[in-house]
């Protein structure tokens, strides 16, 4: 989860590598699938290591979609598809923040959703610590991300093997 | 689209075929993505011919879901998901009838959809093409169907080869 | 519940009568909001003899709904919202018949909620009937549509002095 | 907006007395409509102030919603409904915080809706500062909440004669 036009370009690069190495892994990507910024990004970085990407999309049809998002659920909901963006992941890593990055981790947080913050600032990570302290994992790049991943899919066993989105 | 509790015997082994036709294809299956019914029986034959499968899912988690959805999208709107079912596929075919899938017939109308009445009674048929003629096509059987979704993605190419949803 | 563009004149004038006696009685009329169709044309009614009216919107802000929907009800989610309707009202009046308004009826069924159908066609009469009989009932004019609801009411007496919705 | 389970004594009281002042000015109050916390003790002072109350419900119908809710908008989405909640106001007031809440404010400035946090804490408000300064305002008691949405109203006006919800 992250910015669409707000991401910076250096968030973008981290965003495409964050894509890639989760494709790498045999994990599914899914976002908000608009066709810019960290969105996008990680899911052209997922297509390009031979991944499978789903975005969840905010209009009433495909169009403007991310062209990197395969499977393309569209919802007309506008930002109330965050909701579901997040219950339909099984863990989430937060990269960038705007107003409707932070209303997927408090939603995550509401879910009870493990969250990883990565590159995030002090105050960010101070604010949703308050929120949900034992749910809320740092990091700093995209190794340590997948390190986190791989340690809480280890400890879900099963999950990953009975369907298509760990 | 099609019943759950209130499939027949009958529907769910056509929607089984259904299921493994469409997958045959190369096409995806997606359905509300319950495990009972024309959702699971018409995901049940698609995964066994070896294809991908979509559950559009009413609850806050994936308990409870068909062990045959592949993807499953987590929407916690219950009978509210019908439209997102509706909107993320790009033909719906209608199998059995009951109220949650006289909802998805509807709102399938309603978004300009191509619909596949598949096996529908003569009430049915009328009141349906009443209220959008040309969007509604007629079959008996599971071939008859899968040659009008065939005639349809050759009508609309390109949408074939540029997401993974038809 | 009533279609929007789709209405005919005749339609229209008994939707602003159905409104004006709804009011009379006490109860709120609540609607899809749009400016046009049985949706305007009944709230319009309603405010006219004195009544509270709602209006459950398609769009992410209030622009372009009925200007006789006093409570604006934002949903962002355009024909996602029809279930909102439905399950926020306490009985549903249809009137006039198109895809929208189809699958209202149909979330009304799917929901258990009774149903007044106003002025329908045998085929439209039939199909809804044959989904769920015992919630259906017949109407072929506001009086009488009223007379249905005043039983309604009487029969689940305390609904209507604990909110505001009855 | 405010928390549910999570809110202090102190938080209930302040939020009673928002409740009432707000329905004093002749506004209506709208919460997230749970039996408890700021939801319910909001709506408690404001209908015993004489105001008008709506509550967007979470479940699929409104048994266990505050009894002081007299509006209730049954929404089926769980904290789906948080959007619409955001975007049915004119202005949100934030008083208490959990995830949920968070999730609200978040959604209100991707909406460009104006913000009052009253009694936040100094971490809260810089991170949502951050996420949209302009439309932020700060208040530290009841009173000076009021005041703000005065001005608020006061550069608004026409909005206030044209519908209810001010």
């Amino acid at each position: 989860m992250g910015p669409g036009e707000n991401a910076s370009p250096d968030e973008n690069i981290m965003a495409y590598d964050l894509g890639r190495e989760i494709a790498k892994q045999g994990w599914i990507t899914l976002t908000g699938g608009r066709s810019f910024g960290i969105m996008d990004a990680s899911l052209k970085g997922a297509v390009e290591a031979g991944g499978l990407t789903i975005g969840i999309l905010p209009g009433d049809n495909d169009k403007n979609s991310s062209e990197h998002a395969q499977i393309k659920i569209v919802t007309s909901m506008g930002s109330g598809r965050n909701y579901i963006s997040v219950l339909s992941s099984h863990l989430i890593v937060v990269l960038g923040m705007a107003s409707g990055t932070a209303s997927e981790v408090a939603l995550a947080l509401k879910s009870r959703k493990k969250i990883i913050l990565l590159n995030q600032d002090e105050i960010t990570i101070r604010f949703f610590k308050n929120l949900g302290t034992y749910n809320v994992l740092l990091a700093k790049t995209v190794a340590e991300t997948i390190q986190h991943i791989k340690e809480y899919v280890g400890m879900n066993q099963g999950v990953g093997s009975t369907d298509g989105q760990d």
